[in-house]
């Protein structure tokens, strides 16, 4: 190609290799998914259909990348564990990252109506960001913290919504209850 | 929150704030477009269908985002400018790029049927990557390159594909002549 | 070299190139300079040995690294300016940084004999750290800062050490004055 | 302070923490040390003054740096490995490596009298890097690295000054035997 004169400004890219033998977590997250949740009347306090979507939706992500080992998900995130020797796009974090939520983006909406009735009102997005483990125990900590996290935001919804469904409370009073 | 055994792990995230005072450029890319063009019958040298979605989906990103100042795109790229004081998302470059690259995809899907009559047979996606670059002309000089580079594919294509639609040569044969 | 089993470690390093276009500023400080200063019975409030010496150090570091076009010396810290367009060393921010850290450390041990007629007691040291500033008037700010809290510095210093030299005061009673 | 005006150029520094739970190798390398030995006659393949005051500098380093659980030279390098689990800094590799490099140097010029007969004609320094090692067993390959490079250097130089002081060979006759 003869475009020299502007080519320079490719020498503005930074390199972003991710450190070799450290565990590469992409972790996704959806974004302002309380008020789609709502707009698309998501039952409470867990969705079936959108689990079954999520986990659909990873499942994309790893036949894409079989550097993939594992994947754990709850309510509107997905952490995705790259193999520790892998060396796909030569460990570029960029690449990685923009990878993986733009698969996982396109797999929610294009098997939506899949797990969904009604359709899509406007187009879902998640973020993603890559973070390092460098031990094995670092990374099962990892695994273990969103674990715990996913069970106590769990606890807290059935016991909320189970007093506001079954217990005729409205949101404001269980919240006032202060014994969650 | 009680678990604070793991939660040691959020000090391996990393701080990736872009340098204050630069123009934040992210620019999206198709994975493996070459083949979704093929399997989606994409006519040569350009599909217009394909660059109105892709326009579409650029608009989506610039609503979502009213940072971003310009946008530019050709073939299955697109190049977003994020103003040069803008403090969204304290300036993190894995959230801007994912975001990005998460929208564009999603709406790209989303909008696919108002552009096509045949339907997505599987899930498209694209990747993303942030680019710094300090001064206006810089800036000027990045978008000259994508032009640049616009133009010299797109010529390259349509003598391409003149030879072998209508002057009823191979694509072997076309290759073989050597004057592109 | 027929070492190539232990040689992939090399690729941990990592690329820190500076952004190009953008003015490098690397910043030295002395490391437990109050302490120093005592032991080596500094005047107060300025001492013009140190000073001068201070200032030698940085000229030999503008000897060194003709792509230095400034240079701002305060107190125990000197700012080194880097030309915008400049390739040194690849622009590699550990490089700069060390070299220009060790460069001044080394002139001021060197040359300490031409300017105190006591011998130092122990090596003194400097960190150092590597800034960017994408616009002029970024830099032109940078260097006010500086020299804000120079001013601010000095006319503190100024006030006490001549309330406690010429007004037979002990530093605490000049503290307790709250006056400063 | 009253200088807000210019203090926002602070936020143009960027945090440069190392990876939680990593290796941290910091390793200093001589500059211009070719020309450096050359001015000051170091004895040839191997110079017991210059060896033992890198050793004595490297002490230096250790002394301030409890941190610091292993260190290894050869020639006009040093590699500094701080524990796995320090916090030192806030792990800051700016200020880790230009500290490592800037007491290196200065205790370097200090006891440099305490080595050599003959005054320094002109300041030394070195260059620093940091480099992060995930596993023990990287920690481990990098030493061997160093060391198999030592071994290497030492025998090609014992045989080259071998040749030249006994053998009565010049420099250039060496380099043609090509035996080396």
């Amino acid at each position: 190609m003869a475009n020299s004169k502007f080519e320079y400004v490719r020498n503005f890219e930074t390199d972003d290799r991710c450190l070799p033998n450290t565990w590469i977590v992409v972790r996704v997250d959806g974004r302002g998914f309380h008020k789609f949740s709502e707009k698309h009347e998501f039952a409470k306090p867990n969705d079936k259909r959108s689990l079954d979507l999520m986990g659909k939706a990873a499942g994309r992500v790893m036949t894409e990348f079989k550097e993939i080992c594992l994947a754990y998900g709850q309510s509107d995130e997905f952490s995705f564990v790259f193999k520790r020797d892998m060396d796909l796009h030569k460990r570029r974090a960029s690449k990685l990252m923009t990878s993986v939520a733009s698969i996982f983006t396109s797999a929610f909406v294009f098997h939506w109506p899949q797990f969904f009735d009604i359709p899509l009102k406007y187009p879902p997005s998640f973020d993603g960001r890559v973070v390092l483990y460098p031990s094995t125990q670092n990374l099962r900590d990892y695994l273990s913290w969103r674990q715990a996290d996913c069970h106590i935001n769990n606890l807290y919804n059935t016991a909320f919504w189970t007093l506001v469904l079954k217990g005729n409370l409205t949101n404001a009073e269980v919240i006032s209850l202060k014994v969650l």
